[in-house]
């Protein structure tokens, strides 16, 4: 998907929103547990009723491997049936990857070809040939790690470096790397206060955003810091919509929770 | 494994290498692309031809990923087939992962647990909760992620950050985490100079030291300056063992390139 793609649908749909994908099966409505597939079938019900009220879905892969090839299978029937049914929706694989060159090489394959992802997150620690494997690969989107929602944020990415924190230098530094254009960011919204510097080293790249909700960040600080032109961010929520209820009900209230999200959305596009 | 285990495997073998399990298709003798599951097929025959002369395997996972849910099952046999027959061998999975708390947890389960290797790679990024997670199983070990072999490794790693370069910060500041005597590093071969500086700041622990080799990193070098009193190495050689041959061959050449280094090995801990 390009970018323009991914504009036009925030447009259409009135939303930014990313829904995340993390199934754990302690916390999935229980007779869901008698299925085959349990994470697949929560999937689906939870993309069938939300996918009108979100941009992008994003799995993250770690909940998929800890349940090994039984795990791979649901994110492979995951990623399929939103590439099969809604091809307009952006997809995101949360997997935090990065090795040295001909090693990330390995990982976008995984990622871009095998799995036919939009986009993959990536960790900066090991630098430029580390992530411009990614970017090579046309109408992919590589979304690197420069201030995560955590408490551990402040262990180092807030650190400074040359006289500017480490994921200023990050962001700032990545800018020049081949097909650069092909880059996004994660940035929490647990640190709102940040987007405004963020944005003038990156005025137009699209921030992902994870950590409303659940983790504490609000929505309205995040906009009124971090929205570029072309709104220009997804804000994820993962625990908040998917297991709204624990229910027969799960999709149900999954679906309100991202109307009442995509409703604050709207308003703040029109506002803006 | 414990620790201690390593130490005496590395004195009863007088080894301390560790072989790479990297497997491209395209790199594999053509004769084997025939067989169900090539993958395993080559790694089981290296692991026979080999398993005397080192004291560590480290399949790289994306290698595995790159080949979808097959690749996943190959990584699967793999490390099955290790912990089976060759139980005294200390395994890495060398995935590079690192994600906020709860989902670090669920990594740690897919490699510790489910897969059931006795080390795994993480990086550093996201901090304290992103790595702590790792550490609370009992003989287990997380090998982060400090300078690696890359030219890459200029790009951040070794910025100065509040006067010191953010590799030595990343060591100093783990040492305090929640069971950091589960922790080992990875420490490039390339820079073999940098490793004096290192055992300042951790005397004792593990490294893991890929880039002899392929990537130009000197063993004689690495061992000079990094060398704990229990020897503390793990010298990773990856595509120089087990592409020594393309042909028929292939396992009894990766076991000739392997002795070389076993020789080498042993010479140096005689002369420690």
């Amino acid at each position: 998907m390009t970018t323009q793609e991914l504009i036009e649908q925030i447009k259409i749909k009135k939303s930014f929103l990313c829904i995340g994908l993390d199934v754990d099966l302690n916390k999935i409505p229980k007779h869901l547990l008698k299925e085959d597939d349990p994470i697949f079938v929560f999937n689906k019900a939870i993309i069938d009723a939300t996918h009108h009220l979100c941009v992008a879905y994003k799995p993250n892969t770690a909940f998929y491997e800890a349940y090994g090839i039984k795990g791979w299978k649901s994110l492979e029937k995951t990623i399929n049936y939103l590439n099969e049914n809604y091809p307009e929706i952006f997809t995101v694989a949360d997997a935090k990857r990065g090795d040295i060159g001909n090693t990330s090489t390995m990982y976008a394959k995984a990622f871009f070809d095998d799995l036919a992802f939009d986009s993959v997150t990536v960790a900066p620690y090991m630098g430029k040939d580390s992530v411009e494997p990614f970017l090579t690969f046309k109408n992919k989107h590589t979304i690197m790690l420069a201030l995560t929602s955590n408490q551990g944020a402040f262990d180092f990415q807030t650190k400074t470096v040359d006289g500017k924190e480490l994921y200023k230098q990050v962001l700032e530094t990545s800018k020049s790397w081949n097909n650069s254009e092909n880059l996004m960011y994660v940035v929490g919204a647990t640190k709102a206060e940040y987007f405004a510097d963020i944005r003038k080293i990156i005025p137009n790249s699209f921030l992902l955003v994870p950590g409303v909700g659940a983790q504490g960040g609000n929505l309205q600080e995040v906009c009124k810091y971090g929205m570029s032109d072309n709104v220009g961010l997804l804000i994820n929520s993962s625990r908040g919509i998917i297991y709204a209820s624990s229910n027969a009900d799960y999709a149900q209230a999954a679906a309100e929770k991202a109307q009442e999200l995509q409703n604050e959305m709207e308003i703040i596009i029109k506002n803006k």
